[in-house]
């Protein structure tokens, strides 16, 4: 019995730990290819995680710490072969908002404020996955994340700006943003402002001009690129030389300032559930933001090696490396675009490619931190800033333009939204009108009156083909699914067009693009049979779906159906007319 | 110009001024129809809007205030020739609930509370109007609504318990109730409790009992069903020749007492943003389940008659009303079931016939208010009970049980956050659980292969039917529209079903049941042709319907598209296998 139960337990283990899968079939090689990915990603992560701390208005030691045991987390449970966990700009952004509506920025509750918004997150992830509800997920549509993400960029960007001159300002959304900026600008520090603009020329032009100069010098294309993406490294190393000769800070220019040196601390998040019931608001959209931008990278890379992303899994593995933050000092990670992108394309084979990463760090917070202190926050401003403006891109209000009004109306209202209002309304606003502009859409569907097309057992609609009608036969095709939102435009359809035709002795629903008929419908259905009944007009159905027919099968609606249900159309039509020659000839 | 503009005016006026059509063919026999339907309409209605008003835990004087101008206001702006508008049960229930979140009943505040929230109300709904948005009102489910109001049934019907018994009783859910009875039914009342279960027995009994008795003595059939329906006058008058002759204010039973006698008064709603803020909420529940409940007692009634309802007028319409209910006294109103079925039975033939229920009520407001003041409110809470047990119905929980398990789910949830959270927790529920319910099903589309059904053009599941395939080409039929809840769901079904089948080269999508594709489809259509293309398969359409195939033309997607979009599918198998044969034959 017990034993029964550990091989069951074992049988189960790889779906639930995917590092039984990959593991055994470790060898030298793959070690070898993720060590070297490991080491580029780890040179990358350094500036970015303290970025992305002080974009969280954290310490800077709490970006490292995020990094760590996360992504070790991450490699024991993800599915992602390529996908590099950590803190990134939006979830960074959006840690920000939420903690600093329950605690000033600076003051200890802030960081137990973020570690707990971490564990509520990491715990909700962890929940969606054992529930399997990864499909939440779809919910945000292709164009209200991009909207979302180019708003959040910008808002980024614009939040920096004080560190690049060296003041303060303060604010969730642009107004606020830039009114605060206004106001402070007369102080800006010039020393501060001058060291920000010089990184943030180097930046750009180490992303965009140096792979083009080292592929001229014939330097292999993957080498360039990946050589391109460590500016921010440039940069920090070049700064902290420049602070730490000419004393910048006693020029005012604002340093990170010295960091514990050391490996993450075990912390605990709060259990209040006062904060909890604050935050977990925050927690929710955090989670589901952070899950599609990592689910969506891990499938781009996952695609390109033909392997597959189980979304469920990954929920686990995300939950996983948040929970693992809440306890070891970090704020809530997920799998970020650009270092996974370097992490791949620097050949990373497997999730250990991860865990060497997390050894990396753990050697430069042990190592480095004592040269950390002389980096200005202006140089992790400007890489924030790099980072985020390849994010910004308006194609997409070009192309649903053209598209579909909805989805441009989608995408602008996201946009606007988040810029005016902040990121946690942009998400939620972005949520709501993705699902109204599709109920609006299916609520008012496409019905057209179909014929045959002469000589072919095939029906079109009338408006747009030669077709053969008649008219004691009205044939009509919903071309939508028939539910709540949908079931009384179909009863005001149907009398309309009934109405307009006295000859009429059948209608047919043609139900091809009938896909589910839910209690609403089946009650208008049953309406609309009674209505035609007492006009002395007969109602069928025809092409059911087999789905759907096995639904209808044994409701009062089929008992009670004045007409027949054809299997296809054309035999519908075979049979009406015939039954109606017959009808005549006997007359 | 002018006279250009006027006379556009006049074109547009019967559109929003439904009076102006139906007036021009009012002649005395209508006149006549409607007014019999009137005086039958104002008997029922005195107790009705007296019992509403007490429910709403206002003033009695104020429901028959809210029963006089509205109705003369939908008469004028409304379309159903039998709606009766005034005070009705789950939205006295609910005007309850929203405005004792803000004041004390009994205080001025309170009053001034409901004319806000009928001001609010009416607001909304001639915005909605305006908008043309009467589609919201869709997204109630039949089920969600059919839990709801029998849940509300039994609130309401538990909450008048308290006037039987004599006792007081507090609660907004049935736990608070149930409790708050347990608690104080040591202080029953045995004048008021023997006066309450006599007029319950009496009431039951004229429901059911004196239809059949009257028909037995050859009354005519809709003559007995309104004697029926007059049960609670009779019980108002019995009851307050009781109350008058045996003094029963003095033995403890509580009476109605003096109210003002006469027309209503000019009252103006608050215009606080602060109580506006507090009740806006509510108005908008409150608006749309009173417009869910009149737009459907409306259409019922007009389908009887051939005639049609405009929803986006009927807003506009119960807007006027609630608007006139704000400044004359009232509190909000809709459009009632069962004083709308007695309407329509007596006759009423224009919405005329309620303006002259207004004059009688205005005539009873003025003469019979000395009586009315020795109504025993028990009375009243038998004559709620009576009413509302009616719309307890549970069998819609055995009908979606057998049809549908996610619509079950959808009433039982409605119905238990209705009894144990109170009613806006249990609208809001019910609507998210409807659109939970149609995302769920749409986001995991059936996805059917289909082969030829021998000796026709006819394609269908290769499951379910004998039918002819072909090694080398895939034909998958998407049972759903493409958007962002499926998208990535279509992309796994596709990938999983290719790498199944090694010697395939070309793939059809049939989109005969695809009635639209948004953006984040299109992306996601985009990725399947590349990575089909990557493995050598060619990705073709057939069966696209007219407006998604005007959309799709123009679109990368199609342009990148390696395969071709077939008008049918059997033309697609055609070409498709004649191409392959000559490939065979040339090789």
């Amino acid at each position: 019995m017990i034993k029964q139960s550990f091989q069951k337990l074992g049988k189960a283990a790889p779906r639930y730990l995917p590092i039984l899968t990959w593991s055994k079939t470790y060898n030298r090689q793959i070690f070898s290819d993720d060590l070297m990915a490991a080491i580029i990603v780890t040179i990358m992560l350094i500036p970015q995680s303290l970025a992305y701390a002080l974009l969280a208005g954290l310490p800077a030691q709490m970006g490292i710490y995020a990094s760590m045991i996360p992504i070790i987390l991450y490699a024991i449970f993800g599915t992602s072969s390529a996908l590099a966990v950590g803190p990134v700009a939006v979830v960074s952004l959006m840690t920000a908002v939420a903690i600093g509506k329950v605690a000033d920025p600076g003051s200890a509750e802030f960081v137990t404020a973020a570690l707990t918004l971490a564990f509520l997150s990491g715990a909700f992830l962890v929940l969606l996955g054992i529930l399997r509800l990864g499909f939440l997920a779809n919910f945000l549509s292709h164009p209200v994340i991009s909207g979302f993400i180019t708003a959040s960029g910008i808002l980024i960007a614009t939040s920096q700006l004080k560190h690049i001159l060296g003041v303060s300002a303060e604010g969730h959304n642009l107004p606020e943003l830039m009114a605060s900026l206004a106001h402070n600008v007369q102080n800006t520090n010039v020393y501060t402002a001058a060291l920000g603009a010089v990184a943030l020329v180097l930046l750009f032009w180490i992303r965009s001009g140096l792979k083009p100069l080292l592929q001229h010098y014939r330097v292999p294309s993957n080498l360039a690129a990946i050589a391109a993406k460590t500016g921010p490294v440039i940069a920090v190393i070049g700064t902290i030389l420049l602070a730490w000769t000419f004393d910048l800070s006693t020029r005012g220019v604002a340093l990170i300032g010295e960091i514990p040196q050391g490996l993450p601390p075990l912390t605990l998040p709060s259990f209040s559930t006062t904060l909890w019931r604050d935050l977990i608001g925050s927690a929710v959209i955090i989670s589901i933001i952070g899950f599609v931008e990592s689910i969506s990278v891990a499938q781009t890379l996952a695609a390109k090696r033909r392997q597959r992303i189980d979304p469920d899994q990954e929920l686990i593995g995300l939950g996983a490396a948040n929970l693992g933050a809440a306890f070891t000092g970090g704020f809530p990670v997920t799998g970020g675009f650009s270092r996974s992108v370097v992490n791949y394309d620097a050949g990373a084979r497997t999730p250990a490619a991860g865990a060497y990463t997390a050894v990396g760090l753990a050697l430069a917070s042990l190592f480095l931190t004592p040269f950390i202190a002389y980096l200005p926050k202006a140089t992790l401003a400007a890489t924030i800033i790099v980072a985020v403006l390849s994010l910004v891109d308006f194609s997409i209000l070009k192309k649903t333009w053209h598209y579909s009004k909805a989805d441009f109306a989608a995408v602008c209202t996201t946009l606007l939204v988040t810029l005016l209002f902040g990121v946690e309304l942009g998400v939620i606003a972005g949520v709501l009108i993705s699902l109204l502009v599709h109920l609006y859409n299916s609520s008012r569907p496409h019905i057209a009156i179909v014929g045959q097309v002469p000589g072919t057992e095939h029906y079109r609609n009338i408006l747009r083909h030669k077709v053969i009608t008649q008219d004691t036969i009205l044939s009509l095709r919903v071309d939508e699914s028939l539910y709540f939102a949908n079931a009384r435009f179909l009863e005001d359809a149907i009398a309309r067009e009934v109405a307009e035709r006295p000859p009429l002795k059948h209608v047919v629903l043609v139900c091809a693009a009938v896909n589910h008929i839910d209690m609403s419908a089946l009650e208008s259905l049953e309406e609309i049979n009674d209505r035609l009944n007492d006009m002395n007009v007969k109602l069928h159905l025809s092409e059911v779906k087999g789905p759907v027919m096995d639904r209808l099968a044994g409701t009062d609606f089929i008992k009670k159906l004045t007409g027949r249900v054809f299997l296809n159309h054309h035999q519908a039509i075979l049979e009406l007319s015939a039954q109606q020659d017959d009808s005549l000839s006997s007359a």
